[in-house]
């Protein structure tokens, strides 16, 4: 389709529209970016009228194109588009930004037409890319998806994870298009209008670069009819000025993120209000058979372990997704280049067509996961714990999005041993418990590990499982349930002296410190806190009352971990009890995995010191 | 300098002795990355022999180039350097990734060589470019920076910042040796051995490139010259083979972070054992007259403000950061393009000299940063809290590394009000918290904030301000101090009820809510807990003995922030009081930040009404 389909004039009173209704969004507002959306509006104007291809009505139809504000401030360009489609009232542009309107700053899912929150900038393009991969490999549908970049957002490393990604993969249905409005919020940006400069490194990365005046319908058109006919992706350059139309503020510095001064002057400048409606070309109604509806795993054969043995929970994690693998159509895996260690690797030896090789570049690993969870894969992304600080923005506006993603984070802590800080887990559980409705689970043997990998397959939101380096010995028999929420209490007796509550590595340790303080006469009782949040108030609750003393243990900073879940969980609670948390109080170096629990004060001994100092203070 | 007055038998050596050492090393250990240092051993001969002027007996010379391996896990190659240059004893590499020893897996500044802990891969090219700024633009010295990376790592965001942050900056003095040894840790990297698929993508980001044979010691020591020629920052891009001259590794996969499988085979493959010591060239020693040592602010006379005027605590942030610039010279300020709403901009205009746009590159501002505190200036870098997300795990090795950084948030929370949550801080403090030695602080007003900004400028570590967007009272006089680690008790009596702890926005809603109290008859005392880590234990024990119940309120999710510091200095104590959290417990959308607040339950009725269920409770 293109716009030879449809004359100059509605184009270009499109074009008014979107403008004039951007504008009377902030101007309700008192705020927002009507600047940022006026530069847009051309390059919007032409691919609504005749290149996005959007049932607005059916929203689940899964031959809809995608678009993406990946500039995520111009939602009152967005907003103003889906008033021109028809599928917001011009009415509705009043409670813009308003207390309960959907209508946010930034867009959010709260709407039916947008995939994912956006709003942090250089993460709508590589989610994008998940998106086009999902519907050239997995969906195979001939869909599009179309990025609106700002020129800003492209210092972001990320949109070069992006860019690398979907030039490697010849994401053909893929097409960026980016505002070069020469001004960034402060300033001009680096390159300015250099569109030149974008395109030589985009193209340096393996995509397909066209330059034209954003502003020029027929460019843009061209340009678009360009990226379908082009075997890679595309990025539309479109020079474009700030503020186009209004000038009082074209293309002027200090006007970024807040409404143009005088609203009606501009209106009226503009052309003046009009109720214009655009038959957005639906494409022809296609069954969601998405994969995920295709089995939930009733013939889910996960592995089994004996007790005693000695595995890893990295190993089982992956045992378990391989296996999982074969009842679940919809898994896709998802590796940063670390997959031997993660033990993804399992699943791509068993299921090479759904595993995703995303290389070093966590960002990426995130955003391909949520650009397929929005096509209704269900996928298992994994690096090292450590490195998933790399993505934590990523994570963070998945969280806000509410896609269902499953990440795995491998050696955690400093049980890892000799390979040192820089490859060690310490802050995993604190940034992941932060998260909106995140879900954090630790398990300490393969049998929990294999149990939780599958329940968190089935899980809403974000979830994340910490797995770690060094075998440890198989606790549970294979008849045990792990339900997100609870916990295991792996000893007790009436008259319990002392509870200890680990999750992980640490789990063994409380179970040799229990096992210690027995012939001391002290009666511990030990908790394994699988699942880090949500957290088993109830348990936790009764073993303050029962014993009166905690001391918790984890193999993390001491700050947001297991033991500020603990204590959260005891507050509100009438009595609290007694509770010392231990965790890792020094800078580890390198050194073997039992020296490095020992001298972060979580061994077994560590523990031992612990309840003796509570006995005698609270005895 | 160059090998022409080195022979080449000498070099190759070198080459063979830095490849023994290498191997011995990792075999000694069990563990380590032998064949990722085969790969560069040449690479790292030439430099050492013939191009790095470095004074390894004076460290603190400021005239030393910086030598950094951001491929960190090529250990084995950087201390058998040091070893060749007399650094390190042969005998030291033993206890190579050992229990104590300084020989870390991973380098970390515990050698007095290293500058930076490296080993996330990613980041030392960025860290070097940093340094490299401050060499040509605020040192004003002609040392140089090599950066050692991986193939691998070229797929990270990160670097693609650091690359355009180098060449929009013209850094000459940097150069980026890539080892390109095709072979990754799983398996081939996305490239292989395709130097020209980086060099493009290189050249295109401003950059010289120059692509050689990795083994060839004439084409590696021209490139080394081409490079110190050039006007602009150069790759060297060397085709290598991982495991080079040790058959049995020699190009293979599987070979990654292990020891070679006969050491003593290989070391007798490589030619034996021998004690090489090169004289590594020295520059002449300079006088260290480090802008840190030039003035520690005695003339600082930092902005003042009116008490029960409205004034931001990012507008006082940045006024006092401007004022101080005046009394400290080795101060520097780095923008992430937000300059005008962090309040950076107060500082650019008064010292545009020392201020650095690093444009939208979270990774970048932190890597600059680190960089610039590496060459002792003393960086503040700032962007909206929410986007430090973006940059977590560079703030986290620099953490590691024990660099001394003062970064700042605006925007902290639902009270920035209409923007929604791509745009909100919320999981900051958890973050921050849950890092080595970090001090986060939280100012509620316009001086204890002036106060903090000049506080932490000469604090040791990583250092977290977290401002807010809105105005607020200012609370404080202009006599009142504000220790790191303390806390104010804004309201107390002989017979308090109850203890709200706050910080920042919600000090001024616990304010209000404890009037509300008053009316009925409670007493609230009013903790302003502006010291989120270290926390004023004293202070939170002696309320929760005093008035047996606290209400902490803070604008963040639960977890991991002010109410988990508050809970985690209560514990030891040894009676708990009753203890009520308030915290955002909704995901928040648009709205005004009163409304925000309201929503989020955080505001002064939110507080009164905890308050109740507390008395009502434990009455």
């Amino acid at each position: 389709m293109s716009v030879a389909t449809v004359d100059h004039d509605m184009l270009s009173a499109l074009s008014r529209q979107l403008r004039v209704d951007a504008v009377r969004a902030a101007d309700y507002a008192g705020s927002g970016h009507p600047t940022s959306s006026l530069s847009a509006a051309d390059l919007m104007a032409v691919l609504l009228a005749g290149h996005l291809s959007y049932d607005f009505e059916a929203t689940q139809n899964p031959a809809n194109d995608h678009l993406l504000f990946s500039k995520g401030h111009a939602t009152p360009l967005l907003y103003a588009m889906y008033v021109a489609a028809g599928a917001v009232s011009s009415e509705e542009l009043r409670w813009y930004r308003s207390s309960g309107s959907r209508l946010q700053g930034h867009p959010t899912p709260a709407l039916p037409w947008v995939d994912v929150a956006t709003g942090s900038l250089g993460q709508g393009l590589g989610i994008g890319a998940g998106i086009a991969l999902a519907g050239l490999r997995f969906d195979r549908r001939d869909f599009r998806v179309w990025v609106l970049c700002g020129d800003g957002e492209l210092a972001e490393g990320s949109m070069w994870e992006a860019f690398e990604f979907a030039g490697h993969e010849r994401l053909r249905n893929l097409t960026a298009i980016v505002d070069v409005n020469r001004l960034g919020q402060r300033g001009p940006t680096r390159h300015g209008w250099d569109t030149a400069a974008y395109a030589r490194r985009i193209a340096a990365f393996g995509w397909h670069t066209v330059e034209i005046d954003g502003h020029d319908v027929d460019q843009i058109d061209a340009a678009y009819a360009e990226a379908a006919e082009s075997d890679r992706p595309t990025a539309v350059l479109a020079r474009t000025r700030k503020g186009k139309g209004v000038r009082a503020v074209e293309d002027a510095e200090g006007a970024h993120g807040k409404p143009v001064p005088d609203a009606e002057t501009a209106i009226a400048e503009l052309g003046g209000r009009s109720a214009i409606r655009v038959d957005v070309a639906a494409p022809e109604y296609e069954q969601p058979t998405r994969p995920a509806d295709a089995g939930t795993g009733s013939n889910l054969a996960i592995p089994v372990y004996e007790q005693g043995h000695d595995v890893s929970t990295r190993t089982a994690f992956g045992q378990a997704l391989a296996a999982m693998g074969h009842a679940r159509p919809d898994l896709v895996v998802l590796d940063g280049e670390v997959s031997d260690s993660t033990r993804t690797s399992y699943f791509e030896a068993e299921h090479p067509d759904r595993f995703v090789e995303c290389y070093i570049a966590e960002q990426q690993l995130a955003a391909t996961a949520v650009g397929l969870a929005v096509r209704g894969w269900t996928p298992f992304a994994a690096t090292f714990a450590a490195f998933w600080s790399r993505a934590y923005d990523f994570v963070r506006m998945a969280a806000v999005s509410g896609v269902g993603l499953c990440l795995v984070g491998s050696h955690a802590g400093v049980s890892i041993g000799a390979d040192g800080p820089s490859q060690m887990g310490l802050e995993d559980l604190a940034a992941f418990r932060a998260l909106w409705r995140s879900t954090v689970l630790y398990p300490c043997d393969a049998n929990s590990t294999a149990h939780l990998t599958a329940a968190m397959s089935e899980h809403p939101g974000l979830r994340y499982l910490r797995t770690t380096r060094g075998e440890v010995p198989v606790v549970y028999g294979p008849e045990e349930t792990f339900p997100i929420g609870g916990s295991k209490v792996l000893r007790s007796s009436a008259a319990d002296d002392v509870t200890i509550v680990a999750a992980g590595i640490t789990v063994h340790e409380a179970l040799r410190a229990a096992e210690l303080l027995d012939d001391e006469g002290v009666r511990a009782r030990v908790v394994d806190l699988y699942s880090v949040k949500p957290v088993d108030v109830a348990t936790l609750r009764q073993a303050a009352a029962d014993t009166g003393r905690l001391v918790t243990v984890e193999d993390h900073w001491p700050q947001g971990g297991l033991g500020d879940a603990v204590l959260d969980a005891l507050t509100g609670s009438t009595v609290m009890p007694a509770v010392l948390k231990l965790a890792v109080l020094a800078l580890p170096g390198s050194a073997t995995p039992a020296e490095q629990l020992c001298h972060a004060g979580i061994d077994a001994d560590s523990v031992v010191d612990a309840v003796r100092d509570l006995m005698s203070e609270s005895g």
